[in-house]
């Protein structure tokens, strides 16, 4: 029936493709280096966030920041693709916030986390901090791929989006510290087993850390409070 | 403090990406085209559906095909990175369903649903149906650039992920014709506002038809299957 539909990309723009993502990986991997040297010149340490759109980032953030905001000292630089809404959100917990927009990217690199945290800087009296989350944009596919010099990777999924995520995402899974499953206390309204995400994901990285977190109601909170605590201590 | 972090991409690298970026995208426009002219002569009108991975599109098919897929010959695309999940799920309700996995990229492109059309048309006897789905990998960001063939794409926001979410991801609302928010039957228990979403969707895009939907529930289920009926007729 289609003997005319044989549109294939030519090898030539096969072995470009390749050749450019090499070389843009590479330059990233460099300036993610050196942003992990510059967090730690700050004082910090950097967690990047990576998970779906609407999975309960800037909430956890928000109420991360209701418990501890005024006993370390915390920046938050937020990706997205456009509007500065999620940075209004953190601004009003009275931290320093920067709002990366990446302008149609599907992911933060480490270029553009750079100058984020110099404009973080800016916003201290010292440029000190004992930690920075770095929010990535919405996206289970796209950050996997850009360390942005962080020190600690976690991927959220939230109990709507359902426990077959980390098998249907696995590179996601693959470079990740922790696996959190947000907003637990919606567990009896969906069809999500807790057991299966785990099992999946611990599959996918045996040295995953696990937690579940439902923030509004303060589930698993005093663990997730607790972690960020040994975590900034033992830096 | 950082006056050694200037890593940045070479302009060489950068027009090179420009460049390999365009002429993927002229290649995927020209498969797009004849994949239309394939699906019309299989007799079927074709629908992508967009949305960040868990807003409930294979739900959505599942309960679509209990309501008419015995009194239409309808097809089902599966768009994964990895896993036979999907299409496992769809398989149950007695249609032909084909899974593509792009083994990474977070979107399908025209050229790999293409294959997905030929190996469709093997699962029915005269190679004719009247409805194509293409359910695309879970990202409300890739897809959005990359035309299938197809005659409508529905981007779809569930009620979990918040009302933010059209104002946040402009581009993949800008090529749509439908927005539909799901999980309607869960509104009571999210701060989600439909006016809000409503609003901020026509304001990307004047011409969205918007529906609003709870599969399980069968909320709005009637207006969605009446608009498929219409859809099918009018072809």
């Amino acid at each position: 029936m289609c003997d005319t539909c044989g549109c294939h990309i030519s090898d030539d723009t096969s072995s470009k493709i390749v050749e450019v993502h090499q070389s843009l990986l590479a330059a990233n991997q460099e300036q993610a280096d050196k942003n992990r040297e510059h967090i730690e010149a700050m004082g910090a340490v950097a967690i990047n966030l990576i998970s779906s759109p609407g999975s309960g980032k800037t909430t956890l953030l928000e109420h991360t920041l209701d418990r501890i905001g005024r006993n370390m000292r915390i920046g938050v630089i937020e990706g997205d693709i456009e509007t500065e809404r999620d940075a209004d959100r953190i601004r009003k917990k009275g931290v320093p916030v920067v709002q990366l927009t990446t302008g149609g990217a599907c992911h933060l690199d480490a270029p553009l986390v750079h100058k984020g945290l110099h404009a973080l800087e800016h916003q201290s009296e010292d440029g000190k901090f004992d930690l920075v989350f770095i929010e990535n944009v919405g996206n289970l596919v796209c950050p996997a791929t850009f360390d942005l010099g962080e020190h600690e990777r976690i991927i959220l999924v939230s109990v709507p989006e359902g426990s077959d995520k980390p098998a249907k995402y696995p590179t996601t899974f693959h470079g990740a510290n922790t696996f959190m499953i947000t907003k637990t206390d919606l567990l009896s309204y969906f069809d999500f087993s807790v057991e299966e995400a785990k099992n999946e994901a611990l599959r996918l990285n045996p040295d995953l850390r696990i937690m579940e977190v439902g923030a509004p109601a303060g589930l698993g909170m005093d663990q997730w409070i607790s972690y960020l605590e040994e975590l900034v201590a033992a830096h």
